[in-house]
């Protein structure tokens, strides 16, 4: 491990390899046998827990409630919402039979021609159809609105190129349905649900983030708008790591889905949707890691603090397991993850370089001298600084420790954003500069011409109309020269 | 809702529409409009997550990880193992395409005849096959060695007879998967699997189980034993409620999974799976629940508590208010989950009907002499009796009666179970009181042919070897007449 940790690739030479690879030697996630599938290995999925269950309680104290909708979609119903199907339609895995047979040739098995589906069933590449489908039956007067409803689950949407985390056929999701008696509602609905998703990058990824909302183009196939949370990865790059939509009434009238109004009039519910997938833990690794291997926020790494005792002989190994272990049940008492370590099948400098792959926040060390002389080495990982402290009130120290690693690697990364944020109004140095990476803003006519123009020119896109920046003296565009109707931030993605 | 709930069939009546009924009015699922496949409804998952998060705590605790693999499987996968094909090919929802398009008459999508894939995939039935598959890179040394993961996931077996929970073709469950170096461990670590099940249905379920070992007609396709825990409905017709399986080294063999042992030996690994469904969710109900609706235990209830005043005017509702939110405050505070609900749009007897509809274990009612008194009115759902008591520390009461309640339905349940297993070993008399439901312990010859003959004549199956109820002086098999092998628990099942 020691020796397979020094292949990993540096960032500087190829950021695109180093992440391909820490994300498997750092045990997070692999390939599987089904093409553009991933196996989430047991660390990767750890971390992925902690996600969920952090949102899960922000989602439920907006008052959210879980349940779960089938996986399959009959074919009819992606056609419903005319948009939608453009969107989804092309990339689906289509069920067309339910029973495998004998093959008359006495190898394995083969599709049984005689078990053919009436209509042909998708894997749900999202579940707004289905969902609103069933709605109907749920919605009927205002006293059954606003419903607000989510499910983590798993959906599909074919892909021809694949990385791990960031585009996978099969991927991991939470996916929030809510349907409202007013627009006025559903819209704030939907802000309500992006300043979540940003909170919760900020307060526990400590991964700072632009929000803003999409361009036409760029929208949720049958959203009147998309919010987004745009972040920006070590390399300059933006990557999308949560949309909220109001969907207006689209759904509402494609499912027909009425309710009655307080002025005892019929109306059609409004909606919104929201997610955030396993695309997230490819945000993470970007946003913080380094040629170590893993850097982890504390709030979510399953090891908050490996203790690692370096000893000889039985007699001292039983003194640091009494000492250590003590020290262990400490922290644990404190809230904290602890991992002690007294393997004796892997040499010291093994844990060392594979708890840095895994990005432990949190290293401390023991070695003899340190037992006569009452300290401890701390490594903390964010910084690799070492010091050695005294031993004792050490869990006091460490409890804090975490906190400020926490707070520290936000930091790290918000100035690094704040520093890769552009103004630009000339198109011949964003053409060059982009190349360097980084979010640029820049006046924008509103045309989709231009749009088209800056991604075939860059392959730079619109990311959004970001909040927060000024839209006055917007001049003009900076391709077109026409008069600029909003100031977006442009930037390449993942 | 009062009226509806009038409407819920008698469990003498009828019990299995008693059911249908009573899982749709509770509003824990529905049907969807794919064949087979349930809405799980915000009530009813918020019960099933209380389940997943107990049992992912218990398995945890053992030192299992959660993973998560792909849910599709290249259908060549299936063959491998022998046994395992016979038993999942059959009943496959099968994915032969990857793209819609645009039908040609301009209406709605159909399949897209390019888009066909070489080979099949299937979305699993249970993952053993891909995880073994996978195993086989993970595993190479003994130090590897014991590997134990989970997953919490849906899977698909096409039913063509379908209920809600009980039965369905996607359902949620925990499929667990370990690696063993030994077949001791193996065997440890399925018995292992098979009491946490148990232990969990009788502390938080409040469901007694039978616990034993299938026949071998029941095993798992592709296991050498299958163990069981089997609950008793109140109709005294058996569920089999979770299984765990010691799978000896046929994937191991099949997907060429070996290891070098602390010999230095290449040698197979020695396999276990276990898992448990949504089906507990039908347990859970057909278990407990009376002519009234559900009754829930208190470990898995969504609300554990309902505080409704009965108030006239602004002012008593104000006065309510104050009270009764500190008491739910105060209870909240004490780990109680509470609901206060105040709302005026519905009479209390509605709220009385669909609180009690819906299982809710303590009901408060204050009303405008209860506040004169200092008294609170308080419900037990699970013996229906009402009691008038001081308001001043009611929730140390609550609290208490929590717990009553939940080792009540618990013994009430063992009760039934207890005196509905009759020792048995005169087939006239078992054909005859196999009607009125009921575990029968019965000699057995061991033979498929007498296995098949009660089961062909009496609707009843073999349902395990049960632990716990002696093996001697078994005599002869009730059936043939010939020397029992063992006592068998025979009955009816879900």
């Amino acid at each position: 491990m020691a020796k397979e940790l020094k292949n990993l690739t540096k960032r500087s030479e190829d950021y695109s390899k180093w992440y391909n690879e820490l994300v498997v030697k750092a045990d997070l996630a692999e390939q599987s046998d089904v093409r553009g599938c991933m196996v989430i290995k047991p660390y990767g999925y750890a971390i992925w827990e902690r996600i969920q269950q952090d949102l899960d309680a922000r989602f439920k104290a907006t008052g959210v409630q879980n349940v779960q909708f089938p996986m399959l979609i009959p074919k009819s119903f992606l056609s419903k919402e005319a948009e939608h199907v453009e969107g989804f339609a092309k990339e689906c895995a289509v069920v067309t039979h339910y029973r495998l047979k004998a093959n008359e040739t006495g190898d394995g098995v083969v599709v049984d021609p005689t078990a053919k589906l009436e209509e042909e069933l998708i894997i749900r590449p999202t579940s707004e159809t289905t969902i609103w489908n069933t709605y109907r039956k749920w919605i009927h007067s205002w006293r059954d609105l606003p419903l607000c409803c989510n499910q983590w689950c798993n959906v599909m949407r074919w892909e021809m190129r694949t990385r791990l985390f960031l585009r996978t056929s099969e991927f991991l999701w939470q996916e929030g349905h809510t349907a409202h008696a007013t627009r006025e509602e559903a819209v704030e609905r939907t802000e309500q649900m992006l300043n979540v998703y940003a909170d919760f990058a900020k307060e526990v990824m400590a991964m700072p983030v632009v929000r803003g909302v999409k361009s036409e183009t760029e929208r949720f196939a049958g959203a009147l708008d998309t919010y987004t949370i745009e972040a920006m990865m070590q390399d300059g790059k933006a990557l999308q790591s949560g949309t909220s939509h109001f969907l207006g009434q689209n759904f509402g009238k494609a499912f027909n889905v009425q309710f009655v109004d307080k002025n005892n009039q019929l109306e059609y519910a409004w909606a919104t949707s929201w997610g955030v997938s396993t695309r997230l833990m490819g945000a993470l690794v970007m946003t913080h890691s380094d040629d170590n291997g893993l850097v982890l926020p504390p709030r979510l790494a399953p090891i908050q603090v490996v203790i690692v005792p370096i000893y000889k002989g039985d007699e001292e190994l039983n003194a640091f397991n009494e000492k250590l272990g003590a020290l262990a049940a400490r922290l644990e008492a404190r809230g904290v993850r602890v991992k002690y370590d007294n393997a004796d099948n892997k040499r010291p400098g093994f844990k060392f370089a594979d708890y840095e792959l895994k990005g432990v926040p949190v290293r401390l060390v023991m070695g003899g001298r340190d037992l006569e002389n009452g300290t401890i080495e701390l490594m903390r990982r964010d910084t690799l600084e070492k010091e050695t402290r005294t031993f004792d009130g050490i869990e006091d120290y460490v409890v804090n420790l975490l906190q400020e690693i926490q707070d520290n690697i936000y930091n790290k990364a918000k100035t690094y954003l704040d520093e890769h944020i552009y103004p630009c109004d000339n198109y011949e140095e964003f053409k060059e500069r982009i190349k360097e990476g980084g979010f640029f803003l820049c006046p924008w006519d509103g045309t989709e011409e231009t749009e088209a123009q800056i991604k075939a020119e860059t392959q730079a896109t619109i990311r959004c109309v970001p909040f927060g920046y000024s839209q006055d003296n917007l001049g003009v565009d900076m391709v077109s020269g026409k008069p600029a109707k909003c100031r977006v931030l442009i930037a390449r993605s993942y």
